[in-house]
């Protein structure tokens, strides 16, 4: 029961509101992940299963109206995308609902480059449309494949299993702060690029898996309250593209589209192994503990950060 | 090549600018059928295909801000599941992203209710979701299922064809009049009912369907041009609930969600029978032509109606 409305995040919501609508039907549909993990999974034969994900893009808070549309769009399908990659699924199709103030052949004709551009990278076709007229925003369907046993949860990490993240955390932050002072390189956050080499290769490595868009911290923190387990993370492990005397919340602005999976020691010279062969570095952060909290260590002293990343109410 | 920007509608931007995004992946991928029919089919297995709807519905367009919200959600969900039962399909699952100005407990909880509601009616649970701050609107996407050989699409109509639909044409719009108005009987509008048990056996029986939504003679014309067929429509055979001296404009107004379909004549008996058993109207109310345009009939005089029904730009 939820009492006071103002402390309602995004995720409290999906879980009072959403979770357990229909759960009755879950069994019989042959649905073996529901609300509130990265995607949906559906088991359709013995060896196949669907994962679905979806996600809505509005205006000047997901994106910006004024960048080239073509990056509009592919930054759409691409957060959409980095949810499929993060349960351990192939890309297969993606399916488009877009509400549009107005018709401009210009306009649409770079969304559509930009659509065939994710569409070209991934092989997938946009297979399913609808057009609204009102306040300009996406939604993108995202579907794939797995095998049941190839499913990457966010709620099953375990006590010991190493914390990694790929990539560097706070690209897309300071890419978005170039965008808005309309300097350099900002392709991090028009154009996230996603981890399609390393994605598929963490089925049977990986004990949980969550791709950071929210912000490393809380993302983190949904793996270890999922799972029930708390963490230790080494802030001093965390690549980053910002100076010395760091603001640690500068760690977890999301938008970054790496995957943060955890998995047991035993896999640590395998991972080192993966991040060689696809040339993107993976940072081992810390170590999932059978407490209920995320302590931070910034060398030998501990830190309070705060776990809050970006909140969509 | 299209020139006149504002001759462009819904149907005309998706076939431009969305009908060939990534098609060449779409035998790779197993897509049946993509972009510009009632739904998307993707092929699983010899025996079974699923099927794939997305629809959004906008505040004050597709639904007004001060419905009841366990009525605004349980009409969204409708018209999305209205799709899938025109292709044949058998509902499955559905997911939500919700774009929410604020978060009110009250409003919320009346508003899952309403989804809980069409989850009990069709026996599917709610699989998946994304909650956005932003000015209201709705996106359902909803699957289903269904073997290859049992998928009606739109573009199968033949020559000779009958035409029916099911229930009465216009009563939504009576209905939506009635809610302006604040008077009388308007749950045709909020809470749609849907033809699921004449769907169903329409398996093998409909050369062609489409479900009503933006108006019974656009969406007939909608299956006419994808089918390369013109048609023959008597206007006196289609049930209403208006007067005598009918504006025939007020029978193309859309939100019907009612399904029209083509058969050939041999199964009119089987009709009849399907539509005792289900207890539902079932009017023939012309026939497709080999010509390529629509021609209107009130009796023996030929009249001139217009084919635009509810225009989305």
């Amino acid at each position: 029961m939820i009492k006071d409305e103002k402390s309602l995040n995004e995720k409290q919501l999906i879980r009072e509101f959403f979770s357990d609508v229909g759960s009755a039907y879950l069994a019989d549909q042959d649905i073996i992940l529901g609300v509130g993990d990265d995607a949906a999974v559906i088991k359709n034969s013995k060896n196949q299963c669907s994962v679905l994900s979806i996600d809505t893009a509005l205006s000047d808070i997901h994106f910006f109206s004024d960048m080239d549309p073509s990056d509009i769009a592919y930054r759409s399908v691409s957060i959409s995308l980095s949810d499929l990659l993060a349960c351990g699924a192939k890309p297969s199709w993606f399916i488009l609902s877009i509400t549009l103030e107005e018709t401009s052949i210009d306009w649409l004709s770079k969304f559509k480059s930009g659509l065939e551009d994710i569409s070209s990278e991934f092989c997938i076709p946009l297979i399913g449309g609808d057009i609204t007229k009102g306040p300009l925003s996406i939604t993108v369907q995202v579907g794939g494949y797995t095998s049941e046993s190839d499913i990457i949860r966010r709620s099953t990490a375990n006590d010991e299993d190493l914390i990694f993240v790929t990539g560097s955390i706070g690209k897309s932050f300071q890419s978005l702060l170039n965008y808005k002072e309309g300097k350099g390189e900002n392709s991090s956050y028009t154009r996230p690029s996603l981890r399609k080499g390393v994605a598929p290769k963490l089925n049977g490595i990986a004990s949980s898996a969550i791709d950071i868009s929210d912000g490393l911290f809380q993302d983190l923190n949904e793996i270890c309250k999922l799972s029930k387990k708390g963490a230790e993370v080494y802030l001093e492990k965390i690549p980053h593209p910002f100076g010395d005397d760091l603001d640690f919340s500068l760690l977890n602005k999301g938008d970054d589209y790496e995957i943060c999976f955890t998995a047991p020691k035993n896999f640590r010279e395998k991972i080192s192994q993966i991040s060689q062969e696809e040339n993107v570095r993976i940072s081992e952060i810390g170590k999932i503990t059978n407490s209920n909290e995320i302590r931070f260590f910034n060398g030998k002293k501990e830190v309070l950060v705060g776990l809050d990343g970006y909140q969509h109410f």
